[in-house]
């Protein structure tokens, strides 16, 4: 709540001191430099107000030890160049709404984002791609934003399939107004996440560091329509940062609203789509396998050293032959299932584990 | 005539024996096997009526020795693997019907094609890219059949530009029939052009080589609007068997006539471009009137002197978008795939081409 949204800083010192120490420094106001205007500035948040507000909205707080933690999602984010990127850190917590867990829900899971001057030719196509992903058992994560966001949400909510929508507010505050009882809905059916605590209210920055976040959670992005200069473009960047394929639904070139789909194809920034079929090839599970550890591997490079100890038990569990889930893995291994998740993807990266259709398996060679 | 169309056998007979000696063995009957049921086939034309038939509508026969010839354009295709592309010969001879030069009309020209069913976006978007070009002093070359081709026709007239209509039949027919006045419009202000002799009627392989000089006549290939099996893939292959850039315009994925446009894009077939601008900044240079081979030094600068002949030919058949594998490469280059194979080696070595996960694909800058 002090952070309020990602910082490198407060992530680095909690992973010096642990949490309960780093809290006490934040609370003493003993924290490093970066950090102390920042904790001057919000000197008088109370952490019980903001979880009160969420009680009584039904709602829980998600933290990294807890079995929800979609770990294995998120951790990628604080291994990129926080000079390079502000807001390059996992979250610390997620405030949440609704019925979904976190965890099994974003693990098939796939961004569809978009202008807010949604076209009806959007609006028609965002139905039918989130429509079929959904049927086909993805999760559909979007911004709740009007235009594609909400064509999104309310194209999986209609085939009864699981949304999620990562809000730049509380989670207790209705943004965009209009779609306060869209969010009730996905809330119902899927589940209203944010890094941000009950009160906070959308700011501009707020809105790029939450792109971050509907982009990690997710197997890869879809932009269905987005203008010349859109913030689809920057959850896209997002994406490709952290390793997750983006596709671009192409549209008329007289529409202006399809000039930053056209524009990301031209670039190589996104893959031509045309349907949700083509989607599912290009962000796997099957795939997309070798080009997603490609880029990773290009991202991150290779830093076989640096595998934490738990990856290596991870792998010894994997078996030889045939794929295996993070529960199996866990009950094989000792190590948590949260901590799989996230040492799967690290193994991932590092070439040594893919992401099959059934469960996760072996690199050979 | 005898031959009508092209023909690799007698063009190797042409090139081995002169054009005089080749004329006389095919009278005689005096020509390889494969020649011999062809030549027997057209034992009774007579080039007599044939040229009297262009004379009398103010045609004239270009040959490879004249000026007008654009053998800069046509050379490559007689480096192509006749084996693997049948018809993969320059003509003998074109037939012309029409005021402009041929050789310096088309030293700036761009091919623009499509489906014959066009939708109204088709057209529109065809008349916007196609007049743009014109007006910049590109001559559009394309097919004159309905739909694309026809727009494309138009709109060069439209702005008062150059237009080169390649038909599959003879210059003296009108095909398709309702397209005779606008053939007539297309001689006045450019050219119509055939390699059969008039009389000749439309088919379809007769199309399938048209193709081929649609695409040699022209510096880069636009498909406008094309279904998922389309005329216009074929023109792009050809465009692309001789080292020229194919561009497509998207449209609304709900829309069958923009399908082979999509397809094309997202197997690397062609870059998308969304007006004239881009196509000119993709099949450039802008305004030099350039040779080809200033343009593939300009691509490559001075490093591509210092490569070995296989490898200098390898890398230039390499398409400049999208990969190829060493068989297609052999087929735009004339170099035998074994020599290619180990070009690309070197090619890779050296930092020019990369191993992609479909194929072998530059690597700019």
């Amino acid at each position: 709540m002090v952070a309020l949204g990602p910082s490198p800083d407060l992530d680095r010192l909690v992973a010096r001191r642990g949490v309960v120490d780093a809290a006490s420094a934040v609370r003493s106001g003993d924290v490093p430099g970066a950090l102390r205007d920042r904790v001057a500035a919000r000197a008088g948040v109370d952490p019980a107000e903001a979880l009160a507000t969420l009680t009584r909205l039904g709602g829980r707080l998600v933290v990294r030890t807890d079995p929800e933690w979609p770990a294995w999602r998120v951790t990628g984010l604080d291994r990129l160049d926080a000079v390079a990127r502000r807001d390059a850190a996992a979250p610390l917590a997620l405030w949440v709404l609704g019925s979904a867990n976190l965890a099994t829900c974003t693990e098939r899971a796939v961004a569809i984002v978009g202008t807010r001057a949604a076209t009806s030719y959007g609006d028609h196509v965002t139905a039918e791609i989130a429509g079929d992903l959904a049927v086909d058992g993805w999760t559909v994560i979007s911004g709740a934003a009007y235009g594609i966001d909400g064509a999104a949400h309310r194209a999986a909510l209609g085939v009864g399939g699981t949304t999620v929508a990562v809000l730049a507010c509380g989670v207790d505050r209705a943004y965009p107004s209009g779609h306060a009882r869209l969010l009730d809905r996905i809330a119902d059916q899927g589940a209203v996440v944010s890094e941000y605590p009950p009160g906070t209210t959308p700011a501009k920055y707020r809105f790029l560091a939450r792109n971050r976040l509907v982009a990690a959670l997710s197997d890869g992005v879809v932009v269905v329509e987005a203008g010349w200069r859109s913030g689809a473009r920057n959850t896209a960047s997002w994406a490709r940062a952290v390793g997750r394929p983006v596709v671009a639904v192409p549209g008329p070139v007289t529409s202006a609203s399809s000039a930053g789909c056209h524009r990301m194809v031209r670039e190589g920034e996104a893959i031509l789509v045309t349907g949700a079929q083509e989607v599912v090839s290009e962000i796997g599970p099957v795939g997309s396998g070798a080009s997603e550890s490609d880029e990773r591997d290009s991202l991150f490079g290779r830093r076989l050293d640096a595998l934490p100890e738990t990856a290596a038990l991870t792998l010894e569990a994997l078996p030889t032959a045939g794929p295996a889930g993070p529960e199996e893995i866990s009950l094989a291994s000792g190590v948590p299932v949260a901590a799989v998740r996230s040492a799967l993807v690290v193994l991932e990266v590092e070439g040594y584990v893919r992401r099959g259709r059934t469960g996760w398996v072996r690199v050979s060679g």
